[in-house]
């Protein structure tokens, strides 16, 4: 078998991105999707020129022509279809956060040991290449210890109003540094205090401010704006710096790289996660499907994206949304 | 009285780049200095041409042709000179932070109500133009209502282990950056939390963060970090965001402003706050020195830098030292 | 004699700003203003408080009371008053370009030689301290031997349609880099090429593309863009790279060191040469005149902004003019 | 077919890199090797376990096994390999410049008319994704028509001894930027001028600036230094400026996108051409190849790449290279 097929569970906003970079990657083959609106399923169906459609992912995963699923359901409603796919004998792509609570990433994870696919989850940002370059260089030991990490993560105001009826900024995106400083220190996190504010009164907060405290006495600050005004230039403003005891890091995802003022503005748009060209996405998230489907072909390990990982990173989140709820710091562990 | 006579209380590092900068201030005139230490007088006083030494303030305070004067002693030797030089009719230009303790800050402040010269507290910040403009569109509403903040002041770890020994990043640094969010916001600080990580077993730790909550709901991180390793190209890393409902204001202080490679290295310094040419220095002390002498001369009332404002930055960040050493959030007020 | 009492000739929008300066230099005394048309004077004499107005500027001259003038009339009406004003002993603080043509500029330079005043030339851009850093860590040898260099400064369209009907973008702004560049590298300027851009069709092209050779071999380009289109954040997208034999220097003064989102669009205002502050402007222009101030009332040598130096950049960029309406490569010298 | 099976002819440095970055394409397979020195051959098919060595590339062009050929021979040394290859009917991705003369880039374009295989030549800058997403809101309409353009492509002097016997900067990097500049203002360029700066005594001068006209009038000037010095954070100093009547676009692929400071000094390494992780190379290199893959086994055509555009820029450096060695404008068509 040279090509994986796969089918996507899942054709919100994200669902169609995976498949428009799935398009892109030569071992995979999009073969079925899965949604349960039927419109939306025929319109996909026409636009990516797929078959297999399904309004229920049972009917998908009992396919045996169907290698492979990936997961952009609801991050709460993970946990049944991913265990499915799994004991279904399926390679699963599985959307960060992993899962809504520890206890379901747990069980999620409990099921990939015994499974005869892999399971991947999607932590895109590991896949980027300012912070793999990061990494070699932390695991090379250039800066020395790790002593303190900030972060930033913020975006438009207007692409959030949906997603913060679903999820807030830590465990939406906040999740996305804690895995990579996490993955960069080496070691757990043990405490969490966030402060959140509230700008446009939806169900999540616009905007969350956190810190964490890493068990070798490390210390982290978060930043994740979800309201960033109409005229920012920025698609992302990502940014981190890791500072070391013999050297330091930074990372910057925005202008100068690029800046394209128009009639309307300085736009900043993200060339690194999933830009479009000619119809098919490439990027990060090209790499990262590359690097599910060569594992599943290869039978490699994966060793990025672990839902071990994915469950820790997920913890902490979780405690610092507690922290910003209660006023108090939260221990971990 | 075109130009007033000023001498400086304390000659540290810090006295001397005062006096290194009256040099270029032409309603000032250089006119005294003291200090302790006999050698220490003696070399600064041939250096800067000034004839007029003391060992003891006392003496430079009984001078009726000593108009004002700076004091740079260590801060928490401020209390005494401060009010003395108050009670004797001088012109006051007090380094920051105003004292150690909110006590002495609120004692100083009195004094300066019934006295017959002007208190300014050195914070230079203030006239860095780049917070000066930001101020300006802030007060315009262009930006909205502020809703978080994030600063980082973070300096070469070479310049620090002496400075260590007298005070932390927080209440050193993080001060500044407290002052401009309270001017910037106008409000006042409800609650602080802050971690510290002690790299070098020095006195105090060598990296603070911090974060703030405001009373009308803002919230605000802060990076402190005094052990920037030695290949850093930056003097400062400085940066600012401020994200308000309907804008964002960036300010960064550092490379690509002005960047030297020469054969050791990247070098960033920094050219804002007291840069030297041809043995004169200027910027933003420069700024504020003559800012000190045109209220002083004109009768001008002190708005930028009063010991009511500088107060209240000391408090939170004396808040949020107490909550890096317990543990726990600190409520102020 | 603490203070230079000073008058302006010319009051067109630069001759304002240098108003709106002067108030914040403490060595001069705004005295006098003239220009032709009545309205304007009387609108500028009540706006800045001054009492003497002139419509002829050799009144002015003929003041005993008035020491020095700084000159802002159009660039090819600079010969007569510079030369006057020399005559009558006063102080002259002359706008750049010294003059439209090398026979005026050596004129004015001549009448300098015998004059009881001073003569100094704006080329503000030897204030701005990113510049005066760079001039020192040059002459200390920190980036060997000059090899090659690149500059731009580059302003938005909005401004320029009057300007242009008077000035090119290349003895206009160019002229800044090449007298930046003549004092950087110590050397003569051997021959010009040029390409200019006519995008509006205004007297003059809006964009100049220059490259010198120097007499030692370096090379060096110029962008000068006029007519930056309505969104673009920058007032002044200015940036120097020198090419040393040993290091590199690189100027930026743009976004990221101020960006200001607002309900428009990004925006980067220059805090460098006139940034207003409560109704005073500050940065490079103050310095400017505090030089010139200083040195007159000290009677110190000009050594900065000569009309020596300030005719070989006009020498150089009527050069560059030439080759771009010839196509030609131009010798000089 | 599935996979593309594919020899490398030419085993230099960058050979190698193609070698490297094949092993990450997964529609490619690294079938061949060739290079005349037995030692070399034999060690590059050890490390990327190829069995199919040879010494003489007809020898590899005869085995009906390889579908494909990668030509890193000496870009004077293109035409006779890229011939014979698609006379072989293979699939042909040759390195940039197309050849070292026009005369030759005519033949090897001549020759791909008529060819069973695919001809790709090797501008990889056109996978930068910012330059990518540049060409995209050019073609939009966004900043209307281009008038002005300028580029850097710096780097390091350590790098370039081997290469400067070879080539000189013009030819050897310029070329990138001429292409991008043909790219995306769909022109061609009426005439070029240039000055080099030779700093080591190497064969080729260190140093290039170039100037040129397009057939509509837009101007553009283009740096590339090829000595900078040792203590450059810069892998690449990589800039890119285009002014539209409409709007601006701005590309810089250097730090703040990644610094990483350690004992040393701060370095900014490229992560977008070739960039290492694992052993395997990613980046633009991949996509390229990817590109060149798909259009072979898809039976697409070449848009990207083609031998015309690569002949263009090669006339274009070409004649700037003369306008060096000769201190004229050349007229080129």
């Amino acid at each position: 078998m040279d090509r994986l097929r796969i089918g996507i569970i899942g054709l919100g906003w994200f669902g169609e991105i995976h498949a428009e970079t799935i398009a892109g990657v030569a071992n995979l083959e999009l073969a079925a999707l899965c949604t349960r609106t039927p419109e939306r399923l025929a319109e996909m169906g026409e636009k990516f020129g797929v078959k297999k459609l399904y309004r229920d992912y049972h009917d998908m995963l009992a396919d045996p022509n169907i290698d492979a699923v990936s997961i952009c359901t609801m991050w709460d409603q993970h946990r049944e279809p991913a265990i499915a796919a799994l004991k279904a004998g399926k390679h699963v792509f599985l959307e960060k956060p992993i899962a809504s609570t520890v206890e379901d990433g747990l069980a999620i994870t409990e099921a990939s040991k015994s499974a005869k696919g892999i399971l991947y989850i999607g932590h895109i940002v590991r896949f980027n290449p300012r912070y793999r370059m990061a990494k070699q260089a932390i695991d090379e030991g250039r800066i020395g210890k790790i002593v303190a990490l900030s972060s930033r993560r913020n975006i438009p105001a207007a692409w959030t109003p949906t997603i913060l009826d679903k999820i807030g900024p830590i465990v939406g995106d906040a999740i996305h540094d804690t895995d990579i400083m996490l993955w960069f220190t080496g070691q757990r996190i043990v405490s969490a205090y966030a402060q959140t504010v509230d700008v446009r009164g939806l169900k999540h907060p616009d905007i969350g401010q956190t810190m964490y405290r890493f068990a070798d006495g490390a210390s982290a600050t978060l930043e994740t704006v979800w309201c960033m005004p109409e005229k920012t230039p920025f698609d992302i403003d990502e940014r981190m710096s890791i500072i070391g005891t013999e050297g330091i890091i930074h990372v910057q995802d925005t202008f100068p790289n690029l800046g394209i003022v128009d009639g309307d503005r300085l736009h900043s748009p993200d060339t690194t996660y999933w830009p479009m060209f000619e119809g098919v996405r490439g990027g990060a998230l090209r790499d990262e499907f590359t690097y599910f489907a060569t594992c599943a072909l290869d039978g490699k390990e994966v060793t990025i994206g672990t839902p071990e990982d994915a469950t820790a990173a997920l913890e902490a989140t979780l405690a610092a949304e507690e922290s910003a709820r209660t006023g108090n710091v939260v221990r971990i562990g």
